[in-house]
Formats: C-alpha cells, structure tokens, sequence
C-alpha cells in the first residue's frame, strides 16, 4: 500500500521539470556506476557528486541521505537490467525463447568480459543485513524479474507444453537462481563458463518435462 | 608460484606463537563478522579494532593494511564454508551423499533464518572490479570448492554410475552455480525457497543422467 508519503513523492516527481529530471538522472546513473563498480560502502556523497557534476545542494535537493539515493539506484538499475533482457523476457513461453533469452544473457556478458556482473545481485550481500528498506525494494525487484520468467512457463504449462507434474513456478525461481549465481561466479572469474553451465542444466531440466 | 614475499609470511606465520596465533584469529574473525554484515567498504580498520580488542599497533602487527585484512578474511571464510559442509562435500560421490549434502546447506541456512548468505560469494561484489589480488584469491577459493562437488561426480561418471555424454566437470560447475545464487536469494528474501528451487533443479538434472 502507498503511503501518503510515497504519494507526496510520486506528485513531486510527476512535477519535475525535465530539465530536474534530466538531473536527478544524472545523480542516479552515477551513482549506480560508482556503486556497481565498487561497492555502496566505498562510494561516498561527495564521490557521485563529482562524477555527476553537481553540487551539494543539488543533490540533496533530489536526495534526502544516501540511503533514499542506493534506493533510486536500485529502481534504476531494475529497470535497465529488465530492458536489457527485451524482447525475450517478456515472453518467454517456448523452449525457442528460453534458448534466445539465454543466448542474449550469454552474449551481453562476454560483450562485458564478465565485469560489474548483476547490477541488482552485486547489492545484495552489502544491504541484507544493515538496510531494510533498501533489502524490501530488492525483494520487489527480483519478484518482478521471478514474475517475467514464470509467466512464460506458466503459459508453456497451461497450453500443455510442459507435463502436468512439473512445477512452472519452482522452474521459474530455478532459473532465475542459476542466473544469479552465474552472473557472480562468472564476475569473478572472468568468463561464461559458470554462467553457461548454471543456465544451460536448469534450461535442460525444464526441457525434460516437455510433453 | 610462491613469491620469497609468500615465503618470508608463510615462515614467519610458522614463527607465530600461540598467544600471537590467537590474536591474529580474533582479528580476522571480527573482520569476518563485521564484513559479512555490513560489507568491506563499510568495515573500518578501528571497528576491527574495536571489535577483536585489540590496539592499531597490534592489529598492524599482522596486517599490513586493510587489503591484506581482506585477503584473511577470505581465507578464513573459505576454510569454514568448506569444514561446514563436511563430511559430505569431501565425499559427494553417490545421489545419496548428494542429497545429503544439499539437505545439510538448507538446514544451514534455515538455522541461520537465510542471514549473511554466503561469506564468500557476498564479496565478490565490492572486490572483483577494484581488488585484483583479493579477486584473484575468490577464484582459487571457488575452484577449491568446485573440485570438491566435480571429483564426487567424476569417480560416479567412471564408475559407470553417470551415463557417458553427461559431463561432471560442467555439472559440477552447475551445481556451484545454483548454489551461489541460491544463496544469494535466499539470503534477500530471507527464505530458503530459492536455494531448494536452484539445488534440487540441477540435483534433478544430474540424476537424469543415472545409468
């Protein structure tokens, strides 16, 4: 439910000039860079106000603390990591989609050797256990990504492309673990590998229940 | 290839006596707690201070600085990650030991209400674009972790247990994978419902490839 300080916010935003927008933009995308490359805790007020050219006041003229700022920069980052994934995530209800969606996955992150890996996933280990709100809008985000993934499946289930034991749900959430765990394992170390092998064997799992 | 450097610290941990031995653990292991919670980049040199009772002259005694601190740290952190899934990660070369390995993680997690996920995964975020030797050191810890799950599964591939066009090592891989991000969701949405989904998805895969 919105509070009515969510409200007074989404009014304030709405009435942006965009010229402010183009603005508090550039804070985001600056501050989803810095923190994308080294972290929220190294990535002080002053350091996204130099590389987005801002002062102070502009900045906490759209920001009240760091806080609200790594929350804008999760919104943001969702937002480009879904887009990323368009025109197949969206509609990812044949084996053909999931292959294409996997390629592209595959593709965009040896276009990146493998650097920065998930802009939401890196988050998580520094927010978990000290920023609950900003834990909460990760949740959401996840579940949107959870979201796309499962409705494919679930359309596949439903025109009775997969069998009826098998859990579109649950392959849903598999999936979208192994690509989590693949985009970490292959930032690390700097190749697809990890990335391939984690998506290819739950794509071949989900494969198994074809009908 | 160990660097005279590696050897002149490998010597002189040699020469540590037991008093110095415990204090460098009480270092490392605040850092480990600290680190976990909160991050690296939030994790100050005097919170580690503070927290291991110990002064700044000490705690430089051991480390040079806070790089080598982290580097510790992942040490240590691999050393329990890998002594917490014993005796079945040494051995994972059955479906039974392979099950068994996988309910001792989820009742890991479960005890632990899915907090600090996985304390080594959690760092790849903040290390692998800025640290290049604590990046490097991940990698090696991974790999230790990966030859365990693969040579489980290859003597079961050359004992003819897995079919001969399944590939262990790419299982294997798998496996690390699903359990990354399964640790990584889990620990966001403080469920276990992920890691389940992604292990049991890739334990499933690798089953269906029993002769």
């Amino acid at each position: 439910m919105k509070t009515s300080d969510d409200l007074n916010k989404t009014l304030y935003k709405l009435k942006l000039t965009s010229k402010g927008q183009a603005t508090r933009n550039r804070i985001v995308e600056a501050a989803a860079d810095l923190m994308s490359e080294r972290g929220i805790g190294r990535t002080s007020v002053e350091d996204v106000q130099r590389l987005a050219k801002v002062s102070a006041s502009q900045l906490y003229h759209y920001f009240s603390d760091k806080k609200e700022l790594v929350r804008a920069v999760i919104a943001h980052q969702t937002e480009a990591v879904l887009d990323a994934q368009q025109p197949y995530l969206s509609k990812l209800d044949s084996f053909e989609a999931l292959q294409s969606w996997r390629d592209l996955i595959i593709e965009i992150q040896t276009q990146r050797q493998c650097k920065t890996g998930c802009p939401i996933g890196s988050l998580v280990g520094e927010i978990s256990e000290t920023e609950e709100e900003a834990r909460s809008e990760l949740v959401s985000c996840f579940a949107q990504w959870e979201a796309e993934i499962s409705r494919g499946l679930h359309e596949m289930y439903n025109r009775g492309e997969l069998r009826s034991e098998s859990n579109p749900a649950s392959l849903a959430l598999a999936l979208l673990t192994a690509l989590q765990g693949g985009l970490l394992l292959s930032q690390v170390r700097r190749e697809v590998a990890p990335l391939a092998a984690g998506l290819d064997a739950v794509l071949d799992h989900i494969r198994s229940f074809a009908t």
